[in-house]
């Protein structure tokens, strides 16, 4: 019986690392690996150079935390970034979100992820240390705490919040309401909620 | 205003090929690409390798159009294959289906796509006389057609019976019916219809 799938030793090894990136299974793995070898010169080698740069050359800063060629990275040094405020988030695709959205232009703390009893991550395993020692920096005055509107999201907010009470900065946190474009209909009881009690004059 | 997302040029690249890949939008390809950072030494450098190694090594097999890292292929070249039964699929993908199952052990023909009239697809654009060339060798007996039951694949099919039909192989379809483990009543009524009047003594 040939029950092994036997696709060559390559390409066994090429489809199984890529079913470990999330979005791909074992189906869409071989799919996308047909794929890169009917376009070898298109994506397939163009990918496998820019997959050894950024292995080489990303690294997170070690102010922030962001992912820059540079450390530290280019919004730590940006000379017109606001450096009286620090945005505090989970993860460096958050930051992304809130640099495509061109609404903030201060500086960023990224914590990777949150507290989580269930998982056992303590505070220890968050970079939350160097947040505050960031904090009582003499420029720094507001402190935006922009984790995700979750369960541990917010109780991770709240023991920022409660580490950060000593020093001498302003903390806040992001509006909850109305997502822009949403419809009352299918919003939570909880969003509607936040949404009456910070309502504001028209 | 900072609109133009701005993650360094090598994560950018990154990001834009990962997004090429079928199954990966623009969301996940970012994600992706932070999954891949965080796990530098187990996915992002053998991936990189393994893109640069397939990309090198693995090509048609000039006799059937296989993928493989030698040519023939080890399907063509192997001992313990039938040589007197050619199985014509679409694509790669449909013949490593066909492996996994295990249920067939001559050779393989892969014509690379289906007869179009809408995306301009003709003959000549697949791989098609070099399988009536094949199937005109001594030994050859049977010409399995296992493109899919779509109609550009059924349309595809007719059209290989006709150019084998001077030659001396027997041409052979895979069967329709019920899909094993299939519940009668989420089947459309072709697959119904074909399973009916293809029914078969209990």
């Amino acid at each position: 019986m040939y029950r092994k799938a036997s696709y060559g030793s390559e390409l066994d090894q090429l489809i199984q690392l890529l079913s470990k990136l999330p979005g791909l299974g074992p189906r869409s793995a071989r799919r996308a690996a047909l794929q890169l070898i009917k376009r070898k010169d298109s994506i397939m080698r163009p990918l496998s150079t820019a997959l050894a740069e950024v292995a080489e050359h990303v690294n997170p800063c070690s102010t922030c935390g962001n992912l820059d060629t540079s450390d530290p990275c280019h919004i730590c040094e940006g000379d017109r970034r606001d450096r009286t405020t620090i945005c505090v988030v989970e993860d460096v695709a958050d930051l992304w979100a809130l640099e495509r959205s061109g609404t903030y232009r201060g500086l960023y703390h990224v914590i990777g992820g949150t507290l989580s009893a269930l998982d056992g991550v303590g505070p220890d395993d968050l970079n939350i240390s160097p947040l505050i020692e960031r904090a009582r920096e003499d420029l720094v005055t507001e402190v935006i705490i922009a984790t995700n509107a979750t369960v541990d999201g917010q109780t991770t907010a709240h023991y920022i919040t409660d580490r950060l009470k000593d020093s001498s900065v302003t903390v806040t946190r992001l509006a909850h309401g109305v997502p822009v474009g949403g419809e009352l209909d299918y919003l939570d009881d909880g969003t509607l909620t936040a949404a009456m009690s910070s309502r504001r004059p028209f």
